[in-house]
This record gives C-alpha cells, structure tokens and sequence, in this order.
C-alpha cells in the first residue's frame, strides 16, 4: 500500500505520496516563479465553494497562457482523488499549473505541467486561538509587489515580499506581518486579506491585493447582516485605531486580529460574528461538494 | 555509467543528472519563491570571475536569513564537480539556496537546502548574431518589481513580470523586453542590465536593478578604453534615441541591441569594442578559474 498519511498529490500523470512530488529544478514554474495556482479546502467531507475555486484557477491559467490538457471534470476528478487518497475529512488542496520547461529561453516552446497535493488543513491562527486571542499583527515597512509589475488577482508564488515581512514581524515581537502600498495604505499579508471595522462600519483593500474566496465569503456574509462595508483605500492607521480587524484566508478562514503593532484591539461584536457565520455557512449545501471518496475502478 | 550529457546536478548531498534534480512541491522555494541564485560560467573550461558570484552569493544567503551547512571551499567543490561530471567545458553554472519545508507557517523551522546545476552555456543572444545584427527589444509598459517590495540586488526568481514582458514583446514583434519603473525610466530585462550610449557617453540605471557581474565587467572595461559612464536613472526615450545600446548578463554576456520599438538604432564603435574586451577578458588569468575535471577519490 502507498502511504499517503502526510497527504496526496498528482503530477504527470500518477497519484503520489505528496512527498514523492517534486518540480524539476529546471521548469521555470521554479526558476522564474512562472506559475499559478489556487487553494480550495474540503471541511468534514465537503470542498467548500469549489466552483469559486475553479472559476479563478481557469481564468488565471488563461492569462498566463499556460494550455493543460485537462478540463474542468478532469480537474474536478483529480482534486477529488487526491483528498480520497489521503483520506482527508479537512484539506488544504493546491492545484497549480507551472511554464514547465522551454527550449532556450522562449516560454511558449515549453509544455506547461499541471499538478495538485492535499494535505491536512492548514491552520494561519489555530482554533483554540479564537477565542480570547488572535492573531497579533504588525505593520510592515515593506510594500506588497505592485500590480503594475505583478497582478495580484492572478495567484502567484511572488512571496518574498510577504516573507521578509514575516521575518520582520518576529523582531518587532508580532507573529504575521500586513504588508503597505507606496501610500501608506494596508494591503494583505502573508496568505490572508484584511478587513477593518470601526464604529459598525467595515473596509477592505478594494485593489492591489488577491480577490480570495473567504475574503468575497465574508464580504457576502458581511451583507447578509447588514453590516455596511466600503471597498476602498485603507490607510495604516486606520487598521492602527480599529475597533476590529480580521483576516480571510482558505487556510484558516476567518480569524480575529488581537493586537496590531503591539497594541491591543478593543474589539466587538462583527468579528465573532462572521467567524460563526463563516463556519455556518460549511453547512449549506449551495456551498458544498461531498468529496467522492470512493474512486471509481480505473481512475487514474 | 551515470549519463551527465545534458547537464549535472548536487542536491540533498548527491550528484545526479540535471533532469533528476527535482525541488520538492512544498518546498517554500516553489511555493513562496522563497530562494536565491547565482549563475557562474565556465568559458574554455575556466570559471569567469568566480569570486565574484560567490561573494554575492554568500551575501545574499545571509541577507535572506538562510544557513547552509557547505562553507565557500565546499560550495566551489561542488560547483567544479557538476562542471566536471558534465565535462563541459563552456558551462552555465547555477547555484541556489532555497527555504525548505518549515513546520506549519514558520519559515525559522526549515532546513534550508543547497543546489547546484551545471549545464552547456546559455545564450540570451546566440553568437552568429552578433556582428551585423543584435537583440530587438521593446520597451515594456510593464514595471519591474519594485526594491520597496523585493530587493532586486538579491538575486531572486520573481520573474513573473518579466515573462508578461517577454509576452508583450512577442507581441509586437520583438523578442525580449525592457522593463520600466514608475517614472519610465528603463531598469532591466530578463536576465539582462543595460547600457545605453549616446554621444560617445555611456549610462546605466543606478537602482532598481541587479548588480550584474556582467554589469560589473562593462562598468570596468569601459572605465579601461576611457569611455565616460554614468550610473543614474535613464529615461525610456534615452534609450529610443541611442546610438548603440547594449544588454549584459552571464548568459551571453555583452549583447547587442539592434532595435528598440522596431527603430533600428544608428550603431557605433563603443559596443562591438566592449563586446571584444569582453571576451578578450576570458583570458585574464586574475578572472580565471580553471575547472578541476579530474575529482578527488571518494569526492562526495
């Protein structure tokens, strides 16, 4: 028997523990950071809004003009048979798509490789931590890649900004980092968007940063209960003086900011409130696909 | 026999043929990019400035906090072992670093791994194309990765804005790209810096560049012939209106630029002369380090 303990993946045509999967040191999806990628999660059995998933990890390999001779079923079937095979009730499963490796050094000469891991869920801010804790935040002097370089809505590896920023925030005595704009506003961090709420009233970062599915899972949450929220520019300071903030993120979903730049957050009722309403919403069958565990005779 | 024709590799402790030196998928320096490189050449069988590139090298290890269990004599060692194994004698040698796998999301808790690929020389611009012809680039509308963001002094594998400007110049009918800054000054392409000339003057962009060891060398080289160089900021339209224009990077070296946004530029004597010293340098024995092909017995 394979053992897929520590998880599944997919690369070339097989089915492999996800520590026999590996990248040729040539495929620019490597040397150049030439790829995409998407996160989906599976919750006590079911992907959570893996169309949301899908539709974004296609339309990402269409900007890139990466062409990989799996359609959306065959996709579907190979995220399915990885959670299946590890045999993961909760799963973190990255699909990618990398240039692969070119003649020379013209990227359209080079096959494009498709692959996909599940592993167990991967937690940001572990549960236990919701409660009365969360997460504790600085504000980074670094800049997030701009979109004028690198389009933050195509998910990429482009992640050492975000890194430094890591590093920079265990100096400072924090434990994850948001990283700015050139203008002093706050953009993301390192996997995870943002969301501020001050006096009832809630914002997130409306440009230059990832459109995640928790993040439009929250905004939609957000909605349904009335809480305004403004996409728009917002400033350091604001996040600075929030009553509020949380990050979304696929890996951890909804999680509660404790303290930013050292400095405790009052807090309230919003956050805790989506965080319930998030993991509520596992629940609903519009959201959710069971994942086929039983493989059908053959499956590659 | 093990076959090295297409080139050698060392990872993990073990020599092996390049196309069998894979990066594991959860690497971080797949997932994150999380990594630095050099890339050294041999050139008839003698290593070019090596000191050089392992100087930067070993800074930027540092720089991004990484520790690698090889000293600069093991590091060398290997480097001379994949040219041998793969009895090349006119080399593109990569070396890199990346952060390895942590414990959740805590880059401090990986080992980080140390690489070496050894493969025939890579030319951005193949010889033959040298004398009455050159690189045809556009000027990108694309910026380059900004240094507020990723420091492009630490040699990285944040590429994805330069393989769109490569896209857009196939595009419009050129084959490599510029890339820009927020303020139109031209700043670097894939894999190359660059020098413009006009009126007997040379200029190359200050900041926001790799400090190429090419770069280096023209620097030095054109100092040598007496040519006045200035290092400063140049304007997109200074390099449209050139006389000559020339592209450096070790895959190729010194490059002519024969147009820009398909205007031919007039030419010159101050190019094809630092194309000459260029190559002519290769044989300056204080540059030179000649490959040990015969390996010790029982060299790892």
């Amino acid at each position: 028997m394979t053992d897929y303990a520590a998880g599944a993946a997919y690369m070339d045509g097989a089915y492999m523990p996800v520590a026999e999967c590996r990248i040729p040191v040539l495929d620019w999806g490597f040397l150049r950071s030439d790829a995409t990628y998407d996160v989906a999660h599976t919750w006590q059995g079911r992907f959570f809004r893996l169309d949301e998933h899908l539709d974004r990890f296609e339309r990402n390999i269409a900007r890139l003009r990466y062409s990989i001779p799996y359609d959306r079923d065959a996709i579907e079937e190979i995220l399915h048979g990885c959670v299946a095979r590890a045999d993961l009730q909760d799963a973190f499963v990255e699909m990618l798509v990398t240039r692969g490796i070119p003649q020379g050094r013209d990227p359209r000469t080079a096959t494009n490789r498709f692959a996909v891991f599940a592993v167990p869920f991967v937690w940001i801010l572990r549960p236990e931590r919701h409660d009365d804790d969360g997460l504790n935040v600085i504000i980074s002097s670094i800049e997030r890649i701009r979109a004028q370089a690198v389009d933050p809505t195509v998910k990429n590896y482009h992640w050492l900004d975000l890194v430094r920023g890591l590093f920079e925030a265990y100096e400072r005595g924090g434990e994850t980092a948001v990283l700015i704009d050139s203008r002093g506003n706050v953009l993301e961090g390192p996997g995870f968007n943002l969301f501020v709420i001050r006096d009832g009233v809630a914002a997130t970062p409306a440009a230059g940063v990832l459109e995640g599915v928790t993040r439009q899972t929250a905004i939609e949450l957000l909605e349904r209960r009335g809480v305004r929220l403004e996409l728009r520019d917002v400033h350091a300071d604001e996040l600075r003086g929030a009553d509020e903030a949380v990050a979304t993120s696929t890996a951890g979903g909804v999680m509660p900011i404790a303290s930013v730049d050292g400095r405790r957050l009052p807090g309230g009722e919003i956050g805790p409130r989506l965080l319930a309403d998030y993991w509520a919403a596992h629940a609903d069958d519009v959201w959710a696909t069971p994942v086929r565990y039983t493989q059908p005779a053959g499956a590659r």
